[in-house]
């Protein structure tokens, strides 16, 4: 193995043939895998189950002097609201905790946004001739969704690797019409890093033109570590109040990959100026949420340091997997230099940067031979990599055997978009 | 005891002072009692509180190729669609199983038709110089929030003892302004009436001038009865697509007072057309609903003949709670001839028609003897009885000791306030 750029045009070829012949022969398997979404497997539902016996006796329903079966308590269950405080490093009363999805809470804030106006808005967003929003890619399919459905510009920051270009997101929040930007800080989706103190400093000190600025921190991987002991994240709440623009930060957070994917609690921090003026708007769409779901959690997570031995458990089981991903690339695709990928040690997935008009063609190819992946493209604004290059893969959901299947037939179809692409095929 | 019209004002002034001082005297108790909202007692939370231990055993989870801890079924677990089209009388495929509360489904409806549009609309609510929403009235103070907030022009429908008045009802909906109606058919909130099969025949065979026309049909009291056997009621659905309008309606409902009123299962239930429509710009802000908790309820409540089972043990508290009520009015009021009320047989509220002038008072006298009830105004569009009559009683949260209480203070109130109003003070 060598790389491909060093190989002549009939070595290029004679590779070409051997790699279609793998790749044929992994086709005619008809293997059925899925890749595609950061979807925990059954042996991590598993481990978790006792959520379903955690809370069984009526009797332990009344908290704090609230019975969590009966309506009420529209921001949330104290307790609740003092767990993810804990874990987040913010106040219980900047705490809101709502029904089982963050991204319905993200995409409330940007709809309150778009309708009413936010705490510090002159009028509601969907009046003004254009907003844009800034979007650090690669990052999140759904949450560039979200902003483009409310007919927003999309624009693309470049991610380094200590997070959004800031020197960027600095020159771009001078414009008015920038509103607002998505963040994944901690083990970002997709590359896996945490952006670094002075970049989350620069995010906490920007000075952004329109005064409703909505930093949107999804913080998604607060506690996911799968490989090595918990990493401190600072307090973006503290840190923006510090810097002078309390209400400019929203974050989010959930229990979909601590406990149920399908049946968590997720939750959004925020200054308690910004809370009180969404509660007053939410009031009018609910009466509370799901408390006796947030009881479960609170009996079941108990507190950080019990938050963070569950997530050992979890990282048990995705360590092996995540490293089948990558010594498998570092195996199979590193001695070519075709591909780069970061080697996260928290989150869901691994990056990989393939040669550039490679990845759609990469993935058509994986999709053939029944290995479904996330489309590329996802992972940019309006679902379009400008250099056609970056493929998230997910090694949550299949068994380690089942990813080292699908893996190697990820490996072939890389090296063989990149033969044809180098042969101008 | 006889009809305060009948006294002359040397009567009315000693039945002034005599009800003063047994107001007085009440007032002196210093009591505490809420009859604020419909909540639930304890009671009721206790007899189904067998929802905690139904769901225990993690292989229960997989149901129908799902497996309900994990994400995906963004239009909730086929079961609990299953479930709830029998309760209702409509199709599967028609019904949309949600959250926890059918008002935030409800919410989303109107928030999502005025952003971006329903299935049949030309373009977003928003885009439009006016928009006018049919509120019968007295009728539900959460539903004219919502329209409120959005900036809707609320027009007042007069009830009758069948439903709305059909006839204002026909001729509104010829303003192509008027894009929908809010509708509770079955024991009606206030009213506690059934709309009557004309009355539903006339609503689902209406002509309104706006194509997207939403008929928000809130069946939240669909198995709600507290007196004698469960009364069938026809499927707005099939009744809207007979007339030739299936994308018309909207229908709701909850088990928020079948299981737990804070964690319970709402749904949606509309036109396949609709519903696909909707769960396009659903799929943007939520990947899926608590299936776990769906699941519970499709486990607790079985099917519909068991839930009416489950009903009936709800009807044993309640039953007596409303036979508190209507005997204390009849006993303390109806001699007096100052108030009306209807006697209904479902629902959770009993609706007083105090004289006119009289209900703020009412209520205000009230309150100042520890007695809460929903406020005056709260049942009209904008919280503005015209009439300032009409009272909404709660009596499900108090124990029937209580209620006696209460309902001993409502009754001197409106004696006083009737006779404050007939001596001009």
């Amino acid at each position: 193995m060598k790389p491909y750029a060093s190989m002549n045009a009939a070595e290029l070829q004679a590779e070409l043939a051997a790699v279609r012949s793998r790749y044929d022969a992994a086709r005619a398997q008809g293997l059925k895998l899925n890749m595609a979404r950061g979807k925990p497997g059954r042996e991590q539902l598993d481990l978790v189950s006792d959520m379903l016996t955690i809370l069984t006796d009526p009797a332990d329903c009344l908290i704090d002097g609230v019975d969590a079966r009966n309506y009420g308590e529209l921001a949330g269950l104290p307790a609740a609201r003092a767990l993810y405080a804990e874990i987040l490093g913010c106040k219980p009363s900047e705490v809101y905790a709502g029904g089982n999805a963050s991204l319905a809470l993200m995409y409330n804030v940007i709809s309150k946004a778009w309708t009413f106006g936010l705490k510090d808005s002159d009028r509601p967003w969907c009046s003004y001739e254009k907003v844009k929003f800034l979007c650090p890619a690669p990052g999140y399919d759904r949450h560039f969704r979200i902003s483009e459905t409310f007919g927003m510009e999309l624009v693309t920051v470049p991610m380094t690797a200590e997070g959004p270009d800031m020197d960027a997101v600095e020159a771009l929040v001078k414009d008015e019409t920038v509103r607002g930007m998505w963040c994944v800080p901690k083990y970002s989706n997709p590359d896996g890093i945490i952006y670094s103190d002075e970049t989350i400093r620069r995010i906490a000190n920007m000075n952004p033109a329109a005064k409703d600025f909505a930093l949107m921190w999804d913080n998604a991987y607060c506690v996911h570590e799968f490989e090595g002991e918990f990493v401190p994240f600072p307090d973006i709440l503290s840190l923006c109040r510090e810097a002078g623009r309390p209400n400019m930060v929203y974050e989010f957070a959930s229990t979909s990959k601590i406990t149920f994917p399908g049946a968590g609690l997720a939750v959004m921090a925020t200054s308690e100026e910004n809370l009180a003026y969404l509660m007053k708007l939410l009031g009018v769409e609910t009466i509370g949420f799901d408390k006796v779901n947030q009881l479960r959690h609170v009996k079941y997570l108990q507190n950080k340091a019990h938050t963070l031995e569950i997530m050992k458990r979890h990282a048990s089981v995705l360590g092996p997997k995540f490293a089948m991903v990558l010594d498998t690339l570092d195996r199979e695709i590193a001695p070519l230099e075709i591909a780069a990928w970061q080697r996260p040690k928290g989150g869901y997935f691994v990056s990989v940067n393939a040669m550039p008009g490679t990845a759609k063609r990469t993935l058509q190819l994986c999709r053939e031979a029944g290995v479904v992946m996330t489309d590329a493209g996802a992972t940019y604004p309006y679902g379009k990599d400008p250099q056609d290059s970056n493929i998230r893969v997910a090694p949550s959901l299949p068994p380690v055997e089942e990813l080292r299947q699908a893996m190697e037939v990820f490996c072939i179809a890389l090296r063989l978009s990149a033969l044809e692409k180098l042969l101008g095929k």
